[in-house]
């Protein structure tokens, strides 16, 4: 097990109507003038942020507000939302939203104390300070609202998606109302499921030998999320079904699963450029390049990956490693099929003629190599994306 | 699931020389004169606290001391503690230990902020503020290194021994050095790793229905400390297996195995009777009382146990629900002795004629009832002790 350094400072009220104690967390944090970041009209429509508006006012607490943060939030509505935090004097962030708003939000609160270009912090800056940021999350997914990281998109011909961040955005606090959720269609809740399982499995993939404790709290997240998914999704209001998915997506990306070992990346990496090419979700890239990216490293490490089946997908233990951890990428596959999400190019609406531009786009983001379970040069990422037509 | 608040502030520095940021981190916290408590020699002898010692002083931290914590930690140390961070002007509590020197630190916490007797704080008083407190680690047991309870006992001739504790006594930050508990004798580490799955086993065995999400985490902590404590116990410098070991019991009190769900803790309060009259290890005393515990309630939950028996233990489902649950209790108790722990009454050193006594002792604590999975009268008490026999 690796030396490692952990803090997961952001409070959560967790259940029914925990949003209805957004004006007393705010209180306690002693925010005075709160800038609400959220996305399209569906929190608009929902009440949800009617809601918050009436208890802030109730409460005598100013804000601003700016909605419009799209799933892969671009640059564009992080320029305009800093410069209404300047012009405002805002002093706390709040996101109402699912993973793209909290997203936009944590950006706009780095670059609300920052004179220069916020994306100079995408470019390799280290954050230095940051606005305080709390969430309202409306869809379990990207984990934002507990993490230290936050990926926007730079608009232009070739468009730039890029993560950023370290423990200045991790949120203060997060309201997490699993009947947010109910309203959230099949896809979108099967493109969250794929999300945390895939902040879960970047981190359980790792060259790293002896973090049991990590490998273990990596299987609790995925055996919950792989029990969870069918029954949220065929019964949309089933309330456990969403609160076990809802804290699952936290736990994946909070740091918990990962302490102690080296994490990859390498698929968030393929996937990023799927969704800045393609503006599809991130969660249905994720589904179509984890098996491609499995099937190219697997032998590297036969018998982690005979662990992952095993324990898992219980896949029985004949003894033949590379059977069974094949088996267990096609139950990863299969399962993922199962709750309606793609998992090649065709289903996903990628075309194998735009590989080259895809890996293009890759080689500027990355450089000449990327990925710490298997470093990956440009030539593995195309035999990767290949893998995945 | 239930609603529930989490937050787990504790700064963690996991690893190697951990120890060595001691200052570094006293400083991050603005620690201008700091109380440094400890138990007996070992921490002496193996030179820790003089490597504190040093930093402290290298960094011009001002320090007092207190040594003479002991397993089940008594007021009379905790009084004088209070006494010398009232004269002193203490502002941060630095505990070097186990959970006994730790759990003596957050007493005289609590005590040197309040005017009257600290002991009102474990008669019911809840507590509102207290010095911050740090710890620095040599068992992995107790989880007090970041939970929010501390267990006293009160002197005298029918010995008290108590919880108490709120968010107030959170440690702000542990240091875990593994490598710490290489000098650790067999019987301990084993008392410790009771002393963690017992605390992960009062919050699995609730009557809240649907988190499942905590069931899985509760199962990882368990299967963690189940693979590395033989380990530990056979080659007690394995640094992997001591680290798990060390974070398994850290998480397994943190809160994060216990959100959305009611917990028991009857099997520590039938425990701290027997530690408070015989003075044995809390540890040996739990690994005496869980298995007699469940003979006695697990009837109340067929199905559960069958999980704990199935994930857990590995036992094979044969669909008679009390055989496969009966195997689970038996798989807990079978472990346990390969461990070198006491699993009944003679083997602990306890003896039946005292049960009227310790009866007598857990009325005076807990009334007439206690426990949540099921409710225990004193009769339905006494059976269990004598299930324990």
């Amino acid at each position: 097990m690796e030396n490692f350094r952990f803090q997961a400072r952001t409070g959560f009220v967790f259940g029914k109507d925990a949003e209805l104690e957004v004006a007393d967390m705010l209180n306690k944090y002693s925010a005075k003038k709160v800038f609400i970041h959220y996305g399209g009209g569906s929190v608009v429509k929902s009440g949800l942020l009617g809601r918050v508006e009436d208890k802030l006012k109730a409460a005598n607490i100013a804000y601003v507000m700016l909605g419009g943060a799209q799933p892969n939030p671009i640059d564009t509505l992080v320029y305009e939302g800093i410069e209404i935090c300047k012009k405002e004097n805002v002093d706390f962030i709040l996101a109402v939203g699912g993973g793209s708003a909290i997203d936009s939000a944590k950006a706009i609160a780095v670059g609300a104390l920052y004179d220069g270009d916020f994306w100079d912090f995408f470019d390799g800056k280290p954050i230095e300070r940051a606005l305080p940021v709390a969430t309202i999350l409306t869809i379990p997914a990207a984990g934002s609202e507990a993490s230290d990281s936050m990926v926007i998109t730079k608009t232009g011909d070739i468009p730039l998606k890029r993560g950023s961040g370290n423990h200045h955005i991790v949120p203060m606090f997060s309201l997490l109302n699993p009947e947010l959720n109910y309203t959230l269609p099949a896809f979108q809740t099967a493109c969250g499921v794929a999300d945390m399982m895939a902040h879960v499995m970047e981190r359980y993939f790792s060259r790293t030998k002896g973090a049991d404790v990590s490998d273990r709290l990596c299987e609790a997240i995925l055996l919950t999320a792989i029990d969870a998914a069918p029954i949220a999704i065929k019964n949309p209001n089933d309330y456990n079904a969403r609160a076990n998915l809802t804290w699952a997506g936290t736990i994946a990306h909070n740091g918990t699963c990962g302490v102690g070992r080296a994490s990859d990346w390498a698929t968030h990496g393929l996937e990023h450029e799927l969704s800045a090419l393609y503006d599809v979700a991130h969660g249905a890239g994720l589904a179509t390049m984890f098996p491609a990216w499995m099937k190219f490293v697997y032998e590297t490490d036969l018998d982690l990956f005979v662990q992952f089946a095993t324990r898992v997908w219980g896949v029985e233990n004949t003894g033949d490693k590379k059977a069974v951890a094949l088996k267990g990428i096609q139950a990863l596959e299969d399962f993922w099929s199962s709750i309606g999400l793609p998992v090649n190019f065709e289903q996903l609406g990628a075309k194998k003629e735009d590989i080259d531009t895809l890996v293009k786009m890759l080689h500027i983001n990355k450089g000449d190599s990327f990925g710490n379970f298997v470093k990956l040069t440009m030539d593995d990422a195309r035999k990767i994306y290949e893998l995945a037509v």
